[in-house]
């Protein structure tokens, strides 16, 4: 039944069960919690909200998302060109590899993984513009995950980014097969990083 | 590090992750998927928010949480004053009993249950109110958690009413001793409330 609380309550409930981690129960929950904490924790949710939805970009040249467009990553001075590109599929695995600490490094958001039986090929993803920023770094790291999409994601990469001259490698066996990045623990990452090996 | 994703996403993060059921993984996730997802679901959740800031009250009757107070339930002429009440601990126990669909009742929410530990005396709940109001019903039925605290409020409540002639019951056995309302599926509430027992 469509129940207590009024269609306000209702509607926030329903968006709230569309998060990843959230169902309908723990979304219930949640908004509960949002209005007894209405000053404490609802106001300024809406107002942070508000201000992301302003404020939100794509980064143009990485793909990151941040509030500015070249991104912070981007237009950090101590990220200097000629070093290490690391290859992501999503920002999640971005920020982890940011959180785990991997050093003054730049980034390129895939989008994706190629997924021939989801429809998702080359033109899908952002390849053609990895293999024009290439040229300008020391080494490529393909940092996706170890399942059989971002492997094979990877190999056509290599492939594409062959005639370049780059060096191109990716993370250390470490990540254990079938997982995803965002899922690791920092020490891992790092880890599987620094003990990254030629393709 | 405060990371990526600039002081906007870092502070959408930071109170997503004061939410129930979600820590400061899940609130990330939950933010990507937002910031991915903006037109169809940022911008709609934003948007109920500031609604519900705007709407939400207590009800000033039975301390339902609504966008009207008396709230839908108590307003609700199908629900005849003469019938049975029930008393619940918390807002979410309320929502459960009527998902679970136990007919034209009214309600009494609490607001926590006694606890001398952590401070929680009778006026620290919505006791009184509860004896102004229980002699307009045929029966109050006292649906408080299996917990300690929980038996511990029911038997002062019941204490507090013994002089009105109202009769007073409790949910039949059927709700797992230490387990917790909302957490049961609808027809364990259904069946308690059917097999209520008099105290
Ligand atoms: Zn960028
Ligand atoms: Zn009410």
């Amino acid at each position: 039944m469509a129940t207590s609380g009024g269609p306000e309550i209702e509607q926030l409930i329903q968006l709230m069960a569309r998060l990843p981690g959230l169902g309908p129960r723990s979304a219930r929950r949640a908004v509960l919690q949002l209005i007894k904490k209405k000053e404490a924790l609802m106001v300024p949710l809406s107002a942070a909200l508000d201000r992301a939805v302003d404020a939100v970009r794509v980064c143009e040249v990485c793909g990151n998302i941040d509030t500015r467009s070249p991104c912070g990553i981007c237009a950090d001075p101590r990220r200097a060109e000629g070093g290490l590109l690391i290859v992501v599929e999503d920002v999640s695995d971005l920020w982890a590899l940011e959180r785990a600490g991997v050093g003054m490094v730049k980034y390129h958001v895939l989008g994706g993984v190629l997924s021939p039986l989801d429809g998702v090929g080359p033109e899908d993803l952002s390849i053609d513009a990895l293999v024009r920023r290439a040229p300008e770094f020391s080494e490529i790291v393909l940092a996706v995950n170890a399942t059989v999409e971002g492997q094979t994601t990877a190999h056509y990469i290599t492939d594409r980014l062959a005639g370049s001259g780059v060096k191109v490698t990716r993370l250390a066996h470490g990540v254990p097969v079938g997982g995803e990045l965002d899922y690791l623990d920092e020490g891992t990452l790092s880890q599987a990083l620094k003990a990254r090996t030629a393709i």
